[in-house]
């Protein structure tokens, strides 16, 4: 495919003018939407009208003048629609590690008698550490943290698992998960399922209601654009609301917490998740982000990024200096989330190579070079830069420069 | 105590200075800075910097080259002298509630074969809410919430008490308990203490260190004016780092969460109390606004603190038409923190007349206004305005207008 096409679909591509809705630094290429999504222009008028309206002059007012209080509901039903759930299911709070201490703690409460929580080895390991901490707080006879390989989860579902918490979307390889067949095979062992939607919510059309899931984590700022350290979002099924008490029983989630009542007594419904006072710049900041969604429908996001990533698959594939390069990420549509994972020995210094030069991907131990593509901003001119720069750091062997061996404490 | 004295004490006071840096509005008396903080001038440029250069231009790289990731140790070292803390004990995360959770299974961890949390039955409820969750999942014979009145708690201190949770400040008197005094009888009794510094960070000097305290949490938005649900802090006293591990494990906690293991190592330290993703909106906001404190002395804002509330104090108890008012808040200055709480039968309608004419306070069920002062803000010219308006209040009996029994969401 040449360059002049891709031209052609960009200039086709219906999403095409969101583009303008996001600053982004001139000279570089940004593929790392899928770690930290880029900035959108209605976020800094958020951000100045909550600081020098709200916090500034109209201070602790805000909390009802503003709504303050019910922007963990407010965001969340913002975030609703976009993962396919009905109202009254999804708060925005906290981070996605504290909010599976809330929803795996329910899990086995949900389904006595049942101890397992069943992961992925290779799932995001935040996850795989909550349910460890879960497991040494309560001990291994009322829970163990059971992990197996993507194809021996069935196997492995027997009637000790009380939840199985996959990622949607893995984090290393892009692979992605059916959603739907899986849920089904858990809940026919009677276990229910956890889906961690961070590399999925803001993506692609998630249907987590349609799925029958139980109960699902997400994150606010990778394809949703909330910000450095946004808050998380939590779902919780509306059957299994009010039938348990989760453990982190704080005021925000208490049924009438401004009567400062010495007793925790839970509030009705997914509001019993939340805990701590609400981050207000964090929330708004998302807030904002989201809106950008109001206008586009998740299947042509779906579209655009599956496009996106065909067309980079593709030409990695054709081109002679790039055949070192494994591709960890499925061919198949069905099979894959908004990412190209690219394996070589090499991978930390390429990647470090390719971001030198404007080229903004990330490595994930021990081999991988990610592409992450953020429909709404990322365009197929992107694709093209991107396999060119590659080309260039690989014939030119540009990346055994040892520069590119200095590792940073994020990577 | 005339108007005139008043303006003396305002032109002597070496921290009035200080509210230029502030943005307050027009005609308003804000006397809430204990709940929310009032808006430093400095965060306004943190957060344009924050979102534009590092958002906006440098976009993941800002996690190394803006250290973002380094934010919950850097904005905790900050906090750290404020509260008498040597470094390498504090860390800027979550929320005060998920705080106490990892604090409170720390404290029992610490303490195996003792299962008692004792704790004040008018502490803040999100403190005693968070004791109960933690008690409804491990089960009565692991924890137990024990509650007792501010007389009680030395008789209360037997050997079941793993861990003697209070908050320095009472959130609804403003009475102060003596932190080296309950410390030194709770480790008498071979308990740890766990203190909650809402009301006080800030305020007053803390000397964590020196009353040899175990453990401690505190809040961003308060007198800290970090921003509306800012993040909360975690003190753990050296000794007892790294003896066991907290139960909410997530990747930040790791000792190199960046190497992606599957298996959880918890981090060197306090750093082992960090889980998800850090919030940097919020984070920076704080940052910004703890720089006011570097130019003043803690115990300078004390004296100025408890000249306010004593003023106050003293005029209220001087006015006829106040007689109807009980102050809950001690007289003793070594009894009391940065608050005046006077109890009516009309509290409710009292609080709501004084906020329509500009006096800013706040609503504690059942009977209490609350008169804060934020020592880095507050004027004397503030006392004598909330006296006088509230004398106005009272000798008009405006308060009984039925608009000001309407009850908002957030009191």
């Amino acid at each position: 495919m040449s360059t002049n096409s891709l031209e052609a679909l960009d200039s086709a591509d219906a999403l095409a003018p969101l583009r303008a809705q996001f600053d982004l630094p001139a000279g570089v290429t940004y593929l790392d939407g899928n770690s930290l999504g880029a900035l959108p222009r209605a976020v800094r008028e958020a951000l100045n009208q909550t600081v020098d309206t709200e916090w500034g002059s109209d201070l602790i007012a805000s909390w009802n003048k503003h709504r303050w209080i019910d922007l963990p509901v407010t965001v969340g039903e913002a975030i609703a629609p976009l993962v396919g759930a009905a109202p009254g299911q999804l708060v925005c709070c906290d981070s996605i590690s504290v909010n599976l201490f809330k929803l795996l703690a329910t899990a086995l409460a949900l389904r006595p008698g049942r101890r397992v929580i069943l992961s992925q080895g290779d799932n995001f390991p935040t996850d795989l550490y909550m349910a460890q901490g879960l497991e040494s707080l309560l001990g291994q006879q009322r829970c163990e943290l059971r992990t197996a390989s993507s194809d021996g989860l069935l196997e492995a579902l027997d009637s000790d698992v009380a939840v199985m918490m996959l990622t949607e979307v893995n984090f290393r390889t892009g692979e992605k998960h059916d959603m739907r067949a899986l849920t089904q095979a858990a809940h026919d062992a009677g276990a229910l399922v956890l889906w961690d939607l961070a590399h999925s919510a803001g993506a692609m059309p998630v249907a987590l209601d349609a799925c029958n899931v139980d109960m699902a984590v997400g994150c606010g700022y990778k394809f949703f654009n909330g910000g450095p350290g946004a808050p998380a979002f939590l779902y919780l099924a509306k059957r299994h609301q009010n039938a348990v008490q989760q453990p982190l029983t704080g005021w925000m989630g208490h049924r009438n917490g401004f009567e400062f009542s010495p007793q925790y007594t839970p509030g009705v419904g997914v509001s019993q998740y939340l805990g701590g006072t609400p981050g207000v710049l964090g929330m708004r900041a998302l807030q904002a982000a989201l809106s950008l969604f109001e206008s586009v429908s998740m299947s042509a996001v779906r579209d655009k990024s599956l496009a996106l990533t065909e067309t980079f698959m593709a030409r990695v594939a054709e081109q002679p200096s790039l055949v070192a390069f494994k591709c960890l990420t499925p061919v198949s549509p069905e099979q894959r989330g908004s990412q190209v994972s690219l394996a070589h020995p090499e991978a930390f210094a390429i990647s470090q190579a390719l971001i030198d030069r404007g080229i903004i991907v990330d490595f994930r131990a021990p081999d991988i070079v990610r592409f992450g593509f953020a429909p709404l901003y990322n365009r197929f001119a992107d694709v093209a830069k991107a396999v060119s720069v590659l080309e260039d750091v690989m014939e030119s062997r540009h990346y055994e420069d040892p520069k590119y061996q200095v590792r940073a404490k994020v990577t």
